[in-house]
């Protein structure tokens, strides 16, 4: 061995290489040592302790089975006051209910809350506030160490034994995995939770192997059925075609459809109505527009094989079509949620968005927006991207109904604000249209182009005279939720209901 | 706006959202602000100070312009002591002694250093030592803090407005860029500097906008011809030949060409006649290879669509034909150089290698390698990957020809300890072949095969008995650089050569 000083002006200790110190034995393979043979065996490696911060992400949505496997083998481990930090929480996950009961979990926040266990926070299982964070703010309160993680774990619809993980590949395949990207980034542990273990090294990597630390093989990450939840049909009852029909109306007349445009919708029947009738505009236009965003379905799909736009920027997969164009398509690009709507880096995705089309629950007097509670107040959802592409996007269009199950949807006050007034543009009913009274000259253009635009008050009318019950009032009991702005401030608390199902 | 607590129990202190306080102006575009109009502004953006490190990467190899842009940059504006942190230095890169020489440039450190910069280096230029990392050792040091980058320079093929980059659109393409993404996982600042702005978003996005701060474009960031080098071209000459076919049948006796085969080589000639004949045997067995790894070439590419290989794990491309397929084919996968060689992630994917074809400019008795120095102790290269790839793969070969230029290059003591012999299995040369005494079943297999197996000391006595000269002793003047290994300890120093230019 050479002859070495022990210590080197302007470079410090000089630590001799030990040649037993860091190598593997000759000839054996280096094994890597992260695939282990149970979820048991994955938690003892994270050390998780009472307390703890687990995170899970919903890229199966309705189908995931990986929350509730490793609720289950922490709770049977006895772990206690653990807190689930997922990016969204569905039906499927109801037996979380159970974990909050018995003190397995002591804590909850989530971007959407749907299902039992909305209706159980709503009713005060938990001692708590939950904490409802948008999807650009929940990765913003990652980055920033406001919401530090011990354990993150990964639905893999395939990964490799090096820890590679690939939401395009496997039993059930989910595309994008733009969430799960901002937890690995800063978890303690990251496990990848796979049914489906492939030969080294994994097909079409979405998360590196640098990023995880243990791989466990399950039965069953879930129901790939599940994933698309049946929602990306666009609507046919006269009304959403009205509505959707009216929205693709609004943005050929704001002046935005020209070359270069990039549009958001969500996956719902409406959404795709407007979806439809602004891609036709722009085949009638000879307009090239340059992205879509946000959660990707195959209507999206079509869209950009068809030559209306550019890219796709996909957070989420909605549906098998979008999983397969992801899969072959490399003008179909995956962003994690920080680079979709993270309000932290300088610029997201969803600050480019000319129009985005967002559904509601409630709208009020002030185009305040509620996506979280349903009239009465139990939690049904969140704001996932609502916050955050409304404050992004040059021309936010809220769409709904005048009523829904007999209550009004256009309000005094809305039951919880989830998305600031002050973010919506436009608010388009099947009774008319209401423009933000701060877009006065958008206001102008939809007049020229002879749509109905009307008040927000004379909205709020026909709703209520539309209505056979009146919404009824805030919930006056204790602090269950918090919804949480983009910018880590709170938009409004959700309280706690009559603990009597109804 | 709703009735807020001011505190809430299992939450905190409530912050009211302010609306005037994070939302853009409505209707207009909210601009990211990362485009800025010169380097000059993209400088003062990353508030560098004197002793301030600057980083750089490779990927464009001996047509790089972007690294002696931004120090010509640097150098006007008189910042002094500053730290280059390169993942390599090429000939190009001349203007780099001249920042030396003025004080601009107080300290380097790379993987690997050719050209002036390393007859500088070794004439000592620097009054503090160079550091020599592994790429997986730079990788390493970045994560861990040890090499703090105040700023990143990452030369990006194509860049929108936004910071994302893409290694495979633009003027010069150079694929992968797995270099820089370590670089702007930890770097204060991150400037993307491109001459091809694209339109949000730019296609094949390879570093996502949310890693990148500032971006700039410029007239030319380099020579799309200099990427390539000219050297993915297999060998010719009798010597070189011979020992490829050697190295070959070496991976051919050695029990691990079997399905699965994992594979890598460097771009030299040798390296590709072996990576020939291995592919020729393959195909004779109807062996199919699970992966190649490292820098790949269009050699590499080959083999994958001859369905020789499932994969190719790509660092860095290192020819326009390895570009190509990384843009068309979902096949040939990115990788970080911590994915590929760090020792810090619980297994790199040169820990996953079968067998490994690496050159050397010398070989001692102790099979350690030196690729740092040539004969005299001017400092010509670096580990590179070498040592990671030596230390990770089941089966290392190190092929070299007896003599150069008439020194011998089987020695008693390397000049330059690069790659520990306790890493190196067999040294191929045309004059026979040595097997590391630590692997006794190898050295059986081989002979079985009818191969010309000799002991280390007879291959250097052939090569004495075959030079003109023999090798210069090591100089002794101080420590001009420090050869580390990848985890951060010493295998060796350079030493001052006479400053006199011979």
């Amino acid at each position: 061995m050479p002859d070495l000083p022990e210590y080197l002006h302007g470079y410090g200790p000089v630590r001799r290489r030990d040649p037993g110190g860091s190598t593997s034995p000759r000839g054996s393979r280096a094994l890597s040592g992260k695939l282990l043979p149970s979820l048991d065996a994955a938690i003892s490696a994270c050390e998780l302790k009472d307390g703890a911060t687990v995170s899970f992400h919903h890229h199966l949505r309705n189908g995931d089975g990986v929350l509730n496997l490793v609720m289950e083998a922490l709770a049977r481990r006895g772990l206690k006051n653990l807190h689930v930090a997922a990016t969204s929480i569905f039906p499927v996950h109801a037996p979380l209910v159970e974990h909050v009961r018995n003190g397995t979990v002591g804590r909850i926040s989530a971007a959407f809350i749907a299902g039992p266990v909305g209706e159980a926070v709503s009713r005060g299982v938990l001692a708590d506030p939950v904490v409802l964070r948008t999807h650009g703010g929940r990765a913003r309160a990652l980055d920033c160490g406001e919401l530090a993680l011990d354990a993150a774990f990964v639905a893999a619809p395939a990964a490799d034994e090096c820890g590679n993980i690939s939401g395009r590949a496997g039993r059930a395949v989910c595309g994008t995995l733009g969430y799960p990207l901002c937890d690995v980034e800063v978890a303690r542990h990251v496990v990848a939770v796979t049914d489906s273990l492939a030969p080294f090294p994994v097909a079409q990597i979405d998360i590196p192997q640098g990023k995880v630390d243990h791989v466990v093989k399950v039965e069953s990450i879930g129901d790939p059925a599940g994933i698309a939840s049946g929602t990306t049909r666009p609507a046919e009852d006269p009304p959403s075609l009205a509505i959707g029909e009216r929205a693709a109306a609004v943005i050929a007349a704001s002046g935005l459809l020209v070359d270069g445009f990039s549009f958001q919708t969500g996956a719902g029947g409406i959404s795709l109505v407007t979806a439809a009738g602004v891609g036709r505009e722009m085949a009638a236009r000879g307009v090239t527009g340059s992205f879509c965003s946000g959660g990707i379905t195959g209507f999206h799909v079509n869209m950009l094989r068809d030559g209306l736009f550019r890219a796709l920027m996909d957070v989420q997969c909605f549906d098998l079509e979008a999983v397969r164009s992801y899969q072959t398509d490399p003008r179909h690009q995956s962003m994690s949620a920080a680079t979709y709507a993270g309000p932290h880096i300088g610029g997201a995705v969803v600050d480019r968005v000319d129009a985005v089309v967002l559904g509601a629950c409630e709208v009020d007097l002030g185009f305040n927006v509620n996506v979280t509670t349903k009239a009465g107040g139990i939690v049904i959802g969140g704001s996932g991207g609502h916050a955050d592409t409304a404050a992004g996007a040059r021309l936010t269009l809220v769409t709904t109904r005048l009523t829904a199950a007999g209550y009004p949807k256009i309000v005094e006050s809305v039951g919880t604000l989830t998305t600031p007034g002050d973010t919506v543009d436009v608010v388009v009913t099947d009774g008319g249209i209401a423009v933000n009274p701060l877009r006065v000259e958008l206001a102008e253009r939809l007049r020229s182009a002879s749509l109905p635009v009307l008040s927000i008050e004379a909205l709020a009318a026909k709703a209520a005279a539309a209505s056979s019950r009146a919404a009824p009032p805030r919930a006056v009991g204790r602090v269950v939720a918090v919804s949480e702005y983009r910018d880590g401030t709170v938009t409004d608390v959700v309280r706690e209901m009559d603990r009597e199902p109804r």
